[in-house]
């Protein structure tokens, strides 16, 4: 598998001294000590010339004598990502400008519905149209403002005005955000949806994908595309949706780049009843240029060893093997996302 | 495990030329791009005198050159199925009724529950009780019509009158499936109740097994059987509802089925908390009669891998393995629903 | 892995006869057909001198040869267990009082607020503190009494004496449990809270621990550690709220002791958000002495098969693997409930 599309991520942070453990997860607190440190350790030590599992503190040490500048190089070049599709809607300081990212590694851009629309001044609709039009797909953190759990239902206009009368700031009314997602449907790009586990003000159990089928019925007639992002620890589900809806993907991002080891059991899991055309490759990384590394090599290890034991077990053709492979590390997301062909890696990137 | 007693099924087409894909899954859109398909190709393919992982074109240009006959024929045989319990609930064109599909293997009826209200002119009560003189057991879909968040209590006289009353055509008033399920309990017949994925149809997040924890609990005292079909991706909390409650059992079926060779983990996920003694083999093949081999040659083939790797553990004892499979595969099938002993399949159907 | 800190458990029972079935699991019908049944042959039959998965009905003779006294002490010295936290919140006839079954084993004692706050006959607070004046801990099985999906606020004093006045008996009342939970954040020890399976009466869907979140969030700024009990099947969600809130723990006690060979298998999905310094060891154990034996023998050996496999796939270095199970076995435990060092188990205890 040369060939990965990240279609989902975010832009790396520029500073030379990062808190490693602050930035790796999305706890407030610093942690590096769980699976993922162990995979940043493990894939990530010698892209810094180091021992695999070398210690932390000689890593983040290792990290400050090279510089930012240099790791992020080392890092992008390291993870072979062929196009990334990064998400803008942050404004964390420290984060690169998409365009000076986009020196890093080919870059196209994802834009979030809720960062358009508490901005705009004037209509919604012409403001998401102008902020997409270099864009190849929008997304939404309604899980993280108002849940899931939603009313399925286009709003009025009634309903809007209403609720546009009392709104100010952070977009939070469930009104609202329904009223951005049926606009994004409206647009017609791929809408990507945050689900499953995230920062600790994400409400969990509002945040399983199953809570949108409703929504996911009433989109379907559209045919506009809605990739599931994330979705841990409810992936089965979202293989579910992917297997009913015909316009509906699971990304197993997030997800992977988490898990270390634990990616390929729960890669497997991802791989029950989704069909091989709706699950899609990201690394999620954020900030962190090791997360590119560790989201890409975790998912091209993981990914091996899950249909090595597959073909073991006779289930399938070597053919049909490496088929599955490049079309969920790349191929959906190039015909999802409209993205041309691209050179082939060069020969000496071995695995 | 040579005997394998099908708990839950439907009949078969008999038209010559079926859609594999629309079929096989219960996606309305038409699919065989995903682990079904996988195991369709590489279980099948042999019964139709190809390779195993033939194209799916070439197999079904085999199989129409064969006939729907023939290739039902073969498939009943290679699937070496005991005895079939089949739910006659569904009028899908296209089917072959119940007599003529008994020509095929041997058969016992289910009988669905909302099918038989639905239909009845006068007490449902009686309606019943006429319509299982020769089932062996009862089906209801209430997780379609209304979830299974329902009321867990018997709804009065006035309550099914008034709601009653209001109704015509298709059951979904909560009240009536409550209704139809006490019925059901009255009937004293197993019950088996949908619960977990299915079609795009079911809210998932309501067919949650747990949810019927309130009813089960008010069952128990009448120790008329409950069985939790297809139960994924809650198959551990039916795994505990089986442990805690007397008369509850879970069903590997369609799980089984539609998960190809991740149908091992899986299967392993049953068998933590569930009893032996209340896990039920079945195919809930619909249709197609390539699901009864697909089910039944998956099952063998991931359990016998499951049930190896728990000897190799050291976690049981050989007769105990057989035991437990002879059991899953059938005993329990045999005793629940006072099926009678069977001949053993001849000495040449090997595995 | 040596040293084990059991860091939930409760009493054994002192009859020479006890109903194995009956006391092995939650369920209230008796029940060794499953993997517990499995585990109890293979781990405890040695013990009384028996071959491995001798049959049921030979084990329990031999244990009533035995006697309860004989078998009990066997079984305490069988688990090695460095230090037992136990649960006195239970009256069951015929449990060893704490100061009797100190001389088995070291013991310390976690306090139930439940049955304290039951039998107070004043301030509920005054009766906390000096029940707890001994304890490293106190309980909470709110899960059983009104759900997890509680009202996360600390009730006001106006809300706690209304609904004091309509209260007698058992404790059920949403305000009252809360009331209870926000008295055990201010006296500041470890609050352990049952989540997930347990009981026929434990309402599984609202046992969830993602449930906890909004309660967990409110008791973050207060550093109040909070162990999320058994957690299966919802041991996913609990490793997330432990990666996301710093006082958050995840115990892998019932789960690892019901599921026998199977708690390889979920063991390692809890060691995938959770980060190593929140996960702890308990057996659970509950009136059959057996039950330390199975809780820590399957532990021991579903451990070193899983970081085994870990290391077999390059994830970390021998040294990470051996810190990691040191910890999750008795440091994280021992720092946790402040518990000092104790001696080192005599050098011919094995494995």
């Amino acid at each position: 598998m040369d060939v990965l599309i990240d279609q989902h991520c975010h832009s790396v942070l520029a500073d030379d001294d990062v808190d490693l453990g602050r930035w790796a997860t999305e706890a407030a607190h610093s942690t590096l000590d769980g699976q993922l440190g162990l995979a940043l350790r493990r894939w990530c030590a010698p892209v810094l010339d180091l021992e695999p599992h070398a210690p932390l503190a000689v890593y983040a040490a290792r990290r400050r004598e090279l510089g930012a500048a240099e790791v992020n190089r080392r890092m992008l070049a390291a993870a072979r990502l062929d196009t990334l599709l990064v998400d803008t809607g942050l404004d964390t300081p420290g984060l690169l400008p998409l365009a000076e990212f986009g020196r890093l590694a080919p870059v196209r851009e994802v834009v979030r519905l809720e960062h358009v629309a508490e901005r705009a001044t004037g209509d919604w609709s012409e403001a998401l149209y102008a902020a997409t039009r270099d864009a190849v797909a929008v997304k939404s953190i309604a899980a993280y403002r108002c849940g899931l759990d939603l009313d399925p239902r286009r709003p009025t206009a009634g309903d809007v005005r209403r609720a546009l009368a009392g709104h100010a700031g952070r977009l939070t009314d469930p009104v609202l955000v329904r009223h951005l997602l049926w606009l994004a449907v409206d647009l017609g790009l791929p809408i990507q949806l945050h689900t499953g586990f995230g920062d600790d003000d994400v409400p969990l159990a509002r945040a399983d994908p199953a809570l949108l089928q409703p929504w996911l019925a009433a989109v379907e007639p559209s045919c506009v595309p809605v990739v599931l992002l994330h979705c841990y620890p409810f992936h089965r589900q979202a293989g579910w949706l992917a297997q009913v809806f015909g316009n509906v993907y699971a990304d197993v991002g997030l997800t992977v780049g988490q898990l270390g080891t634990r990616a390929t059991a729960v890669l497997g899991e991802f791989c029950e009843l989704a069909p091989f055309d709706r699950l899609l490759f990201s690394t999620d990384a954020f900030g962190l240029a090791e997360l590119y590394v560790v989201g890409a090599a975790q998912f091209r290890h993981s990914w091996r060893i899950l249909v090595d034991g597959w073909l073991a077990d006779g289930a399938l053709s070597p053919a049909d093997a490496a088929a599955i492979g490049t079309r969920v590390g790349a191929d959906n997301a190039r015909c999802l996302y409209g993205l041309g062909q691209s050179d082939p890696p060069p020969a000496d990137m071995n695995e």
